[in-house]
């Protein structure tokens, strides 16, 4: 007579390295066996209200808990209400601003173990819609580098879905925020021209809906009025390279075909377009005839081609400050709206004269 | 004595009605009360094997589709097993190709009803830890900018999810791919310069995990073999501006402070970085003393201060290529591996000599 053992019983450790032998994904079916209770009663557990007895949860618990078991993406944001999904609305990545502005917000999202999922503009009317298709996904919060309506802000609200404006500001709205100060940026980068001797200036402006160029248009035109100097001849571009060449043939038209001093761009790559038009369309020597200044600081303009005068925008610290934020207000969405503003660095590269003219240095 | 009128039925347009005065979404209760059942009820019915009559399942299905109830995308992904999302995996979006093609796939994806979950590498070695993190994600599918190995790509088949490989063809990988030939590629940007009259050539190598670069060298490098001219000085860089920089004082010091006649550089920034370094730190005159030439055709390679010779990837024909190919894959995933592959178009540019030089012509 032979005694029949009983076949021992499954132990973690062996699961695991089974697991691991094959190299595959630990299922609800894993976690039953080294439970040993039914995979529905897994299920069971990881399903909110639904209904199981207190040994069995605990078993199921300490089970999956052994053997890292995650329940399905999907179930599981069910349960935590967390999908680690953060939207970033973005205009077109064309400007080489965004780009830069959303790879650090990737990396920064991501060191806070979650993940963007991105929404791209190609122009800003297109918010709306945008807005519809962002509802439908279980994001846990919303970075958006546009300009929100009121309403759309009081939307997030009723939504209770955690919202960061980023690199927008608009005046009077109570949204968490973080951005440059556009607006002192614009009066900064004219003062410190007229006060080198700039009397005519031009401006290249951005599209209608961007809050991002028009504060910093708005902030040069005051600075310039309370100085006493002309109004600047301002023409609109679309942020792009092209609309920097455009705009200098348009300016100069405006003015019967006189060079203003200075012309200040609504973001580099405009800044870029319209001093190789200057250079090698239309022979105009810069600075020497005419100054060009921008804003951002995009990658170019760093590039020995161009070493633009320009005003930094410090991408690196606002994507922290934007994701840190987003994550406060994810942990507790109460209180009062935040907004963090940071101070662009001039950046004086050679593309503008910044010292008075030997003429009226003599006069003054 | 009053006779008491039964409250009237809550009509669906009433209701819609109502639903759009309070600006509000429509939830499973709205479902409810204009079908006449609990929201538990709508709730089963929307929940695969719960327990519900024929006719309320009819019932709740003509309401929600009146009132364009959509259940929450978490809820409903566990339904449909779609969760709209597709995972772009693509590296530091520093090198401007990334962000082209970037732009142009979450276009595309767009356009087909999903939206793009990003996951951005620092590095390629990064791969492993990213592909852990899809997983935790249920995304309906992914298009990797980055050179997967065979292990890596089995694991996609064995958990069932479509994966397009972008912009990568390592050989004999039997994986769904979109692709220039970036072999041939190299092959005709030398041949193209041999035929002008180089005879030395120096390569500035992209890093050493990237097979983009790899392939265009070893095109290079074998059409010059063939022709029988001096093998070219190699040297690595990073795909970046400061690397192309790098990169042509290392060839000069490699040949003794001797100019090579030309240099193909792995990508359009380290170009870039070569043509500035050499026009504007060691004043060699391009194309006249050297000839410069890459690949991609990024933005800033058509700028007036650049206009390179270099050839062009179809970025958006290959963002939408993708996109179709995991659509055909998420719908049917079965059949061999498919490869789209595209031809990269030569742009003439002026940073290379494209005709022999008089001396060469008599010769002949």
């Amino acid at each position: 007579m032979r005694t029949i053992k009983p076949e021992p019983a499954l132990t973690l450790a062996d699961h695991k390295a089974a697991i691991l032998r094959d190299n595959r994904r630990v299922t609800s079916y894993d976690v039953a066996l080294v439970a040993g209770v039914s995979q529905s009663a897994v299920s069971r557990c990881f399903k909110p209200g639904a209904s199981v007895s207190k040994a069995t949860y605990a078993r199921v618990m300490k089970a999956a808990a052994g053997l890292d078991y995650i329940p399905n993406a999907a179930a599981r944001s069910l349960i935590t209400r967390r999908s680690n999904m953060v939207a970033v609305i973005i205009s077109n990545l064309a400007n080489l601003y965004y780009p830069e502005a959303l790879s650090e917000l990737s990396r920064e999202v991501g060191r806070r173990g979650k993940r963007v999922l991105l929404f791209t503009l190609q122009e800003e009317s297109e918010l709306e819609a945008v807005l519809n298709d962002v509802w439908q996904y279980q994001v846990d919060g919303v970075i958006a580098a546009a300009t929100l309506s009121d309403g759309q802000v009081a939307e997030f609200g009723r939504r209770r879905l955690p919202l960061v404006v980023f690199n927008r500001n608009p005046r009077g709205q109570a949204a968490n925020t973080v951005a440059c100060d556009q607006y002192e940026a614009g009066r900064a980068l004219a003062a410190r021209l007229a006060a080198a001797g700039h009397r005519l200036f031009g401006i290249i402006d951005g599209e209608q809906d961007n809050t991002v160029a028009s504060e910093r248009r708005r902030g040069a035109c005051e600075q310039l009025a309370e100085l006493g100097l002309p109004a600047p001849v301002i023409v609109r571009g679309a942020f792009d390279y092209a609309s920097g060449k455009l705009g200098l043939r348009e300016i100069i038209a405006r003015g019967n075909g006189s060079i203003p001093d200075a012309i200040l761009c609504g973001s580099d790559m405009m800044t870029i377009g319209c001093l190789d038009c200057a250079r090698h369309e239309l022979g105009i020597s810069v600075p020497e005839q005419l100054s060009v200044a921008g804003f951002d600081a995009v990658e170019p303009s760093n590039w020995l081609s161009y070493n633009l005068t320009t005003l930094r925008q410090p991408i690196q610290q606002m994507a922290a400050a934007a994701a840190e934020l987003l994550q406060n207000l994810m942990e507790c969405s109460e209180g009062a709206a935040e907004k963090r503003m940071f101070a662009p660095q001039f950046i004086e590269g050679a593309t503008a004269r910044l010292t008075p003219p030997a003429s009226i240095e003599l006069a003054a």
